[in-house]
């Protein structure tokens, strides 16, 4: 999508480690009127695939899914990264270990709000080692509910996680997917 | 606002020890299309307030803040509750203590998304003990930015924070306030 690659290009950063910054427009302060035309398109791409609910993951994700939310006309989910007093009655727990952070989470849905009524799409900012994807696909295989798909700002392709999770049978969509970062530069593959 | 006392009364659930679970509709489960008439009404609260940013914290404030930010046409910045390999450069931080959560957080903004040159919006879910709200209010004195307002879902008026964070100066407006919660039942201040 040439508006989120544009995006990339002129304001996000790459650092050692292959480390993408695009905390200027996507998570942590967030473009909302660019994230509307990303969520545009993600119901461009799922509209017609029967979604009665979006799930994605606490925190980058939530307001991404939210303003897609609004194309669909559907509700959120978003997984809790830790267990909370706030959370009471049965959940569907599974794990996801964040490169950023660099420690492993339990990652947790109460089951008050995931079943197999529902047909979930899948948000979240970044796909790189699929950790976290694949934490949610979990979540939902074992709510019983299906899959419809999963819409990815921006995939690393050259990384592991969309191979993993493509692997699974679950269809990804990614607005931006980048083939390398050499030399500080972002190129795309297309 | 009677559409938020209706979700409340009728999908929120009073726990012991004054929790209420709003889980259903505003802050693990989210239901979007009422969460957009919520940040309908943060604008006709604070349309004409000169307002250019919006300021939360993760993980429950993002997904309304970004809704109202819809409404306002400004970008979100969202305050980060622990120091993360992903943020790189100068920060701002205060400290937040979770009741829910029964810890207390370092939160940080970067001073790339929060200066003298914003008017800011504070959004958040609960207003309780008053703690994620006043660390918001450091965090963008801080910054030199200036305050419009915080806009609150859910103000718990027996509890001490609206008039900790109103002492302070800022003006607060609550969609619903609730005067007590006794045997179970939700009694709001009118």
């Amino acid at each position: 999508m040439k508006l989120l690659e544009d995006a990339i290009l002129t304001r996000g950063r790459v650092k050692d480690g292959d480390v993408l910054k695009v905390d200027a427009f996507l998570n942590h302060q967030m473009d909302v009127p660019l994230i509307n035309e990303l969520g545009r398109e993600f119901h461009r791409l799922f509209g017609d695939a029967g979604v009665n609910k979006i799930l994605t993951i606490e925190a980058s994700g939530i307001g991404i899914a939210c303003i897609t939310a609004q194309h669909f006309g559907v509700p959120v989910v978003f997984a809790k990264k830790t267990q909370s007093r706030n959370i009471d009655g049965p959940v569907y727990t599974s794990k996801v270990t964040s490169f950023t952070h660099q420690r492993t989470y339990d990652v947790i849905v109460s089951q008050s709000f995931l079943g197999p009524s529902d047909h979930v799409l899948l948000i979240d900012d970044f796909l790189a080692k699929g950790s976290a994807l694949l934490g949610l696909i979990d979540l939902v295989r074992q709510s019983g509910a299906s899959i419809a798909g999963a819409g990815i700002c921006i995939e690393k392709g050259f990384d592991v996680g969309g191979k993993l999770v493509r692997d699974t049978g679950v269809r990804v969509e990614s607005l931006a997917v980048i083939r390398e970062m050499r030399d500080g530069q972002v190129v795309f593959a297309h």
